[in-house]
């Protein structure tokens, strides 16, 4: 756990961002989000916990008594956070409504469950509730013991992908192969794999596949998407693309050539001052100068070549492509039709943080 | 995965109870309740996903562009229901939206995120939105192919159960301990372990303990609270109290007899009319009745006993405890002061389902 100078420092990132958005609170279930705020990521989501930071006055961490031997590991004192338990029978909502009278516009964490929201729009009424990510908008820039954790992390994925010619193997199931891949996640120093996709020939055209009991043939191109957190709650994830032999296409090595050189284009455009959305629009340019439109892929398989585009939320730290992570586009295949290559220009590059 | 005619049937019920409770439609998104009504949880939470279900009219499956292929094997046909993928840059919400505009209260599934719900409500104003658990309260009633479901899970984890004695030793550490308890709980047929608790001497009184470096005891008291997801995704969750060799505390067998009969006192009163709460007073009660808050239980860690009580959301199928899994109360110790046997009053016993 980082020291408690480091939360003090978040918490106070958090302040200013409350003030610069008229948010007269925020309200932090649990989850990363938590973690991030206090070192730990709190309980179940069976019982209402939170922690309760208003602009003005000293946080609140409101929990089930009958969690609150762990929240007491939390750095409270160096927060200045009151601790509140509440025993079963309680109403933890209007708990936080008590303290909360004054405030007309809260934000909260965006993974609160509406069960908790619902309950809270009642007990606070008429207060508005924003999605807007006051914790996600401190989160997204990251301080450099975080760009060490996801670096060690994006390492520690290397050396699982690293490995992977001793487990991808023609005659072999897509799901023996993730169970090698998934111990390896482990053995490499995660705490457990998290997803782990094998998505061979036709299998590899839907983005998120995760394993079959298709075997394996030589000439599959295979798409790998693996990652998992480490123990410091920052994760991995990182997805490749490997031929198994020579691959049956004879346009992959073209039009795989084609993604890599798109994605590399928008790395190179990163910068600060620059939108995602524009360095997204460099990637896609990329692929439409390529002027392979009047080209098919076609094979075995069949041939429309997609590649996944970044989540929406890859800014945050759980959910984040490390630099080290990302070596090459992906290239799906779907079984069926024969689809033009111009299908590469829905192409979407994940957009690396540099 | 059960054939289509158990998510029909399944489907008929939510529609009944959706007239019962005076709601228009209800939005499950990814999770168990998404799994019951169709086979699978539905994909990550990044991107907008449900099962939109009306009470007059046709289901809409609202999914992703990106994830289309893994939700096309969902039962839609069977259940009459219109797959519609939207593409990223759209938005789903009004998607949804449209197809609900003539309605006044919607219901929704609990772990929906707070994002989704208020980009709904936004999307839908003025619809009530209402926590009511209509598919839960579906759920709640088993059928024969669930109840078979959970006496396996529960049969899985006694197995890992009655193996306690080849790791659970003195001057082993709890977390070593837990390493051995996760592999079996796998061994023994779960797809993972979900949580292993091992919480021994003072650690004990803390039930969401998870695991430490603790070196036990002999003469430890150990709580071990174990269980995770079979195949077909109902979980086993069973919790066991050990004595490592003979207890260190004089008291521990007779506070533990106590606990033991007014657990067996609340299965006995449970039948089908009957409240949660009743049950729960036939517990306390008779531990009251035991006349033990003269007495004190006091050793060498301290000596709170307590229980934990069930979670709120127990009839779930995923937090289910199968009637195989509860052989007698947890004794918890906590470190520090003297505390009256009286407390042994705050322990509620976990409710069967049966």
């Amino acid at each position: 756990m980082p020291d408690s100078t480091v939360f003090t420092a978040r918490l106070d990132r958090v302040r200013r961002e409350l003030a610069a958005t008229g948010c007269d609170a925020v309200i932090v279930t649990p989850g990363t989000d938590l973690r991030y705020l206090t070192g730990l990521e709190g309980g179940s989501h069976e019982r209402f916990a939170a922690l309760v930071v208003p602009a003005a006055r000293a946080p609140l961490l409101v929990v089930p008594k009958l969690e609150e031997p762990e929240y007491a590991r939390m750095p409270t004192g160096d927060l200045r956070a009151e601790l509140v338990a509440w025993q079963d029978g309680a109403d933890p909502y209007r708990l936080v409504a008590g303290r909360l009278s004054d405030c007309r516009r809260i934000a909260l964490s965006e993974v609160m469950t509406a069960r908790d929201l619902l309950a809270l729009q009642d007990a606070l009424a008429p207060v508005e509730f924003t999605a807007r990510p006051v914790v996600g908008a401190v989160r997204i820039r990251k301080d450099a013991a975080e760009i060490d954790a996801l670096r060690r992390a994006g390492q520690a994925i290397d050396r699982v992908h690293a490995r992977m010619g001793e487990w991808l193997r023609a005659g072999r199931t897509e799901a023996e192969v993730a169970a090698d891949i998934a111990a390896a996640i482990v053995a490499e120093g995660h705490v457990r794999a998290d997803f782990v996709i094998v998505g061979s020939g036709p299998n590899g055209a839907s983005p998120h596949h995760e394993v079959s009991d298709r075997v394996i043939e030589a000439g599959d191109v295979v798409v790998v998407d693996i990652g998992g957190p480490m123990p410091d709650g920052y994760f991995s994830d990182s997805t490749r693309t490997y031929a198994v032999g020579e691959p049956r296409h004879p346009d992959v090595a073209v039009t795989y050539g084609v993604l890599q050189a798109a994605q590399q284009a928008a790395v190179d455009a990163v910068q600060p001052g620059v939108t995602a959305e524009s360095v997204d629009a460099v990637a896609r340019d990329a692929i439409a100068a390529a002027d392979v439109a009047g080209g098919e892929v076609d094979g075995g398989d069949g041939d429309r070549q997609d590649q996944e585009d970044g989540p929406p939320g890859q800014q945050e730290a759980e959910d984040h492509h490390a630099e080290a992570d990302q070596r090459g586009p992906q290239v799906h295949q779907e079984d069926g039709a024969t689809v033009r290559v111009a299908a590469l220009q829905q192409a979407v590059v994940q957009v690396l943080l540099v």
